[in-house]
């Protein structure tokens, strides 16, 4: 008899043997099983009351007749056969506080290291050259961070203590957050927050508001010493405008981990500016990845 | 009648009319100078009351016969003739307090470079390679933060923000900061906190106690994954033990804004490790800085 089953599958490099291996920690008294192979997922299935892992098919939910949640280890549920889970009364949990210090520690290290101008650093030492150069301060700046879930929240609470004044933009501004002000998507909010920014972090869903959210207007708003960061999802950023704007210094520099498309290809021209430094989508990495997991299997199993 | 002069000289490539500036926006009811040349300083200095600057000298003082207060736009005083100006009943303010953030923000920046693996980032971009790769959490490491006066203590507040445990050590424990715990120089417990820091940070003056505080036995206690930030003085580190530990893997990075010597020689070993990091001593840079002096000039002068 089998209380949870891990569907094997690999995340960040991680693998879930290691996820199967948090739940026994975190959940001692349950008996837990990782599926391998599409036979094992089958088997263990049938049995199983709870289930984890990045996907579940249709067929696979039809055939497990006490499933009564899944807990995706991603923070997106778009990819699951959410109607199909939900006729088969099956709860589905998302991984979305997952992220937040890290991703976080990624927006902080990209925002510290323009400020303080660390790549003019590395860029004398690959000459070694010790020569003097001035650098700014994160302290009395506004930051802008568009998302407020778990992501942003943690975001603008890491900012806060640099003592920035916060700006967070979300759906419904009244639910409020740890931000010194919170505003919705409407264009003259949005317009206002952007004209006085000097440091604009993306770390909302993709969605038809956000989509290419960072036009050219919005890049023409900004002022020519502000910095980007992108956490989110590329196509939040119309990535010619930013080529453009990071070409002729329209804006200070860019940090994307995420691009449109991705991988991003050998020849775009993001690669080649000096101005704008990429990580290859990997701001979600944490090697806690697998506790705070078995963290949220513990919260939502208790709720059963 | 010259209330404060102003004795020209220049800090961080920043200019001292700029400083006069700033403090005739700060004190608006006081007559303010800036000194350029010699011949001006000495007659400036004959009827001034106060003065701020760099450096003063014996005979400066001497003929100065109306000045009770020299504020000095350094955190350090060892080069001022002090007995001089304790003869002469003049007070000696410092800029101790000027840095804090600016010099804590560029600490912060190095951890996390070092922990969301940025400078992996860097590399792949030299060669345009979009390849995932894993990174580590600040939040729940241990930082231990040598020297806690106003910059020390700065450096702790923005740690503690990130969930960071922390160990400030200071020759006077007693006094206490915001770190989680506060430890002496004995040999004991400074080597207890080392065998469990994953982050050493130096910003503690240059004493005969801090002096190669960091040689091969501390670096040998550090764990292999630790880095070492000196943001203080090159003299604190052993650099020869420093290169060798950089170089066997038994410390995972160091970044650096000091050195012994400085500048860093061409040929040092330093510049050619992946895992050191060199700025050329501008941490302490801040486009603040005369503003922060002024302020303190403000304190100053209310007190006379």
């Amino acid at each position: 008899m089998t209380d949870i089953v891990v569907l094997d599958h690999k995340i960040h490099g991680l693998s879930a043997a290691d996820y199967a291996a948090a739940l026994r920690e975190t959940l001692p008294e349950y008996d837990i099983a990782l599926a391998r192979t599409p036979a094992e997922k089958a088997e263990l299935l049938e049995t199983a009351t709870v289930a984890t892992g990045y996907q579940i098919s249709e067929a696979q939910v039809e055939s497990a007749d006490s499933l009564s949640l899944f807990i995706c280890t991603f923070a997106g549920t778009g990819h699951l056969p959410l109607e199909t889970l939900e006729a088969n009364g099956v709860t589905v949990e998302n991984a979305s506080g997952v992220h937040g210090p890290n991703i976080a520690e990624q927006v902080l290290g990209n925002v510290l290291t323009f400020v303080r101008r660390l790549d003019q650093g590395w860029r004398q030492e690959q000459r070694s050259s010790w020569n003097h150069y001035q650098a700014g301060e994160l302290k009395g700046s506004t930051a802008t961070v568009v998302g407020q879930g778990p992501i942003g929240r943690t975001i603008v609470d890491r900012l806060n203590a640099f003592d920035v004044t916060t700006v967070g933009v979300r759906y419904t501004p009244s639910k409020g957050g740890p931000a010194d002000e919170v505003i919705g998507f409407e264009d003259d909010a949005i317009h206002d927050a952007l004209a006085r920014t000097d440091h604009l972090v993306l770390a909302c869903p993709l969605t038809e508001l956000t989509a290419e959210l960072v036009d050219e207007e919005a890049l023409l708003l900004l002022p020519t010493h502000a910095t980007l960061v992108n956490v989110a999802r590329g196509e939040i950023v119309d990535t010619d405008a930013l080529v453009d704007a990071l070409r002729t210094n329209k804006i200070r520099g860019a940090a994307l981990d995420v691009t449109a498309p991705e991988p991003l290809p050998a020849d775009s021209p993001l690669w080649e500016l000096e101005n704008c430094h990429i990580t290859p989508h990997n701001a979600g990495h944490t090697p806690k990845y697998w506790d705070r997991c078995a963290e949220i299997v513990e919260t939502a199993v208790a709720e059963l």
